[in-house]
């Protein structure tokens, strides 16, 4: 055993023990430890904000942009944030233990389940210092010990922010190893924890496309996972044109580089030649690249420019300004081509028509189908689940928005009076 | 890419696409599919019986044991029974569109989840050939395509059987390629199927450690499992001694060679010596080996023959008439000795207490946790599931009995009437 896969050892099990007295912890005390971890981290930003120096400087020595370092950066304001952000998820209700379906089965014994921590999350993220407060807050709320494994850009903060959090815990006479960070850049010590099955009972990684393969290609752990987010909105032969033109412009413009974005949108062709010019015209005067197939080009003529689609664009998660368009002929051709394209993340049907869009709703297999709202809604806080790890393109275990419930799960339980198996 | 992979290919390239029509399809033809599969397996049972002979002529060739060779027999009852199976899954309530929790944003668009199939499920078995038929019954029944990979013992019996099993799928006028059998023996074959993550949505092996262990390493899908079944037994100090007898013989000798079988029963130390001699001496008539911690046979003595305990005991599936037996101190050593060496499949406690009943239900963390009732209730059919994949000893997505809620999803669905994103 390697110094690296030791030590990730002796995390792994201090975090499972610390589990198991998280899990049989009543809500209030995580609550008190929630509350304690937000005062920390607002008391001791001064602290917090001198280790992020150390991480802006070494951004500035490898001439990161401006852009990035300031993404980095743990502002009074940021870290303001990070403590509500906290204080939120503390005021959700608590998911565990809440018992359902108990039913009686002909022998007079109950049958039902019990909502329980999922035990110890691994969370592997490459994204800003706020996500280590995020992510735990989630984890010990939802009563599961965490180990995170920061970006190395962001060590020193991402390590000042975790020892807050452990304080917290603490002083709420919860076990501080409920919270582990990985004290170490050695890149080794993914490799040992996505072996750690043992200490380990699901990997969450957040990032690129480059770790979240690593993670799925390595990792003997089951993972909850986002990869791409190639969303589609398809405006329907009978579509209420305005909304579609409104729902249009903002799944795509809304805001670019997130994963709920509108990616490709796919127009009905007894539509087409009323809806696209004016769609078009609004979306390039916002600045929307547009690559269009044949028939939208026709449409459209010389007058609106328009890339022709290749068939790379419409696999493609631009996270840009960059609008693929294809006229399809019926629905079914519609949701044949989300069905070959789509990511599964988000896909809307605009329309007016009842059995179609409950047809669109059955048939396009996404973490989220919609009819007659924007794309962009694909998100733990718009659906109402109050915050979020992610969002799980994956089918099993949970798709969509990673809430407090994608962080448990269902026991059975049995209450008897001595049944026998016969 | 080599011959096997370009197969496994194909063969995943289509149960894609016949599962997409299969999700699309209404209940009524599924229930369709199923009858007719029931009829062709009964009707051409002496199709089947011949492709079973070659499988027998090579199992009696091969010098395997008589109580094998019987396992693999498709006698006529046998092939009544799964026809009979696949008419019971047929009865049971479709899971596939229920749609729930519809609740209304503050914007208005109402936000809920959609019931809807996995989509391709691979199955990797070395069980008797029923469970070909078992296996496809369920998958069809919740809309999931399937691609069957049997042990190489009943090669021609499985073939056969997933002949039989298409044909039923045409004839209610779905696709026959929704349940797809390996046509091949070579070993290959299963590691193309474990690295097909473009066409297969979960693997789910049944079958021994091996088997398992394989498919967890190389496998770059989710995978639905089941390892041990080291289930446990814990005589409370308030317990009813004489349920507890009761519970402990059924729990360890109702039957042997199953999972949800106790493997180990723990007593508290206040009613071990009430408690132990007559527990004993039962097991020891029925044949039961007793294997016993220091105060075990102490309390036992020289009457009645108890092999010392070994830590390894404590950690093995026996599945067998052994029973390791401890005297715990406390509740709280009760649940650390389950917590260090359960295999999280199944534990009961026998008590009174209601608090302490609440406590081990709370905090035993395995699939199914029952009071005063036997270990061996864990099974699909007792829970009133219908019908069981198996039993799922992972903590994600399912856990305990995989019936055809197991075999689905949710995914998020939205209902708007034009909201956007602010």
């Amino acid at each position: 055993m390697t110094d690296i896969t030791q030590r990730i050892n002796t995390i792994g099990s201090q975090a499972r023990t610390a589990a198991r007295t998280l899990a049989a912890s009543d809500g209030t005390a995580r609550n008190q430890a929630l509350e304690f971890m937000a005062q920390r981290l607002w008391e001791d930003r001064a602290a917090l904000q001198e280790a992020n120096k150390r991480d802006l400087a070494q951004a500035e020595a490898d001439g990161i942009s401006p852009a990035m370092i300031d993404r980095l950066r743990l502002t009074d304001k940021v870290i303001q944030g990070m403590a509500d952000g906290v204080r939120e998820v503390m005021a959700l209700p608590d998911p565990v233990g809440e018992i359902t379906e108990m039913r009686p089965r002909p022998n007079g014994m109950l049958v039902g389940r019990m909502r329980v921590p999922l035990g110890v999350i691994g969370i592997i993220y490459e994204s800003r210092p706020n996500v280590t407060a995020d992510a735990a807050a989630l984890c010990v709320k939802s009563g599961n010990a965490v180990i995170l494994r920061g970006g190395s850009e962001a060590w020193h903060s991402n390590r000042a922010i975790a020892e807050r959090l452990a304080l917290g815990l603490r002083a709420a006479n919860l076990p501080a190893e409920a919270v582990q960070f990985i004290d170490t850049t050695d890149r080794a010590a993914v490799g040992a924890l996505l072996k750690s099955d043992r200490h380990v009972d699901v990997i969450i990684p957040r990032g690129g496309k480059g770790l979240i393969q690593r993670v799925i290609e390595e990792s003997h752990i089951p993972v909850i996972k986002h990869l791409d987010g190639i969303c589609h909105t398809y405006v329907d032969r009978y579509a209420d044109l305005a909304m579609a033109e409104e729902l249009t412009f903002n799944g795509k413009m809304q805001r670019t580089g997130v994963c709920n974005a509108t990616e490709t949108l796919l127009v009905h062709e007894a539509v087409a030649e009323t809806f696209l010019p004016a769609m078009a015209k609004r979306l390039v005067s916002a600045g929307c690249e547009l690559r269009g197939c044949e028939r939208t080009r026709a449409i459209l003529g010389n007058e609106i420019p328009v890339t022709p689609v290749t068939p790379e664009d419409y696999d493609t998660e631009h996270l840009a300004a960059i609008l693929s368009v294809r006229v399809v002929p019926s629905l079914t051709e519609a949701i044949a081509h989300i069905a070959a394209h789509s990511s599964q993340h988000t896909e809307t049907i605009v329309t007016r028509d009842h059995p179609r869009a409950m047809r669109f709703l059955r048939e396009v297999d996404s973490s989220a189908v919609m009819v007659n709202a924007s794309t962009r809604f694909n998100d733990g806080f718009q659906f109402g689940l109050g915050a979020e790890m992610g969002i799980s393109t994956d089918k099993l275990h949970v798709r969509g928005p990673v809430g407090l419930e994608g962080l448990t799960c269902l026991k059975y339980i049995v209450l008897g009076d001595g049944q026998l198996r016969q």
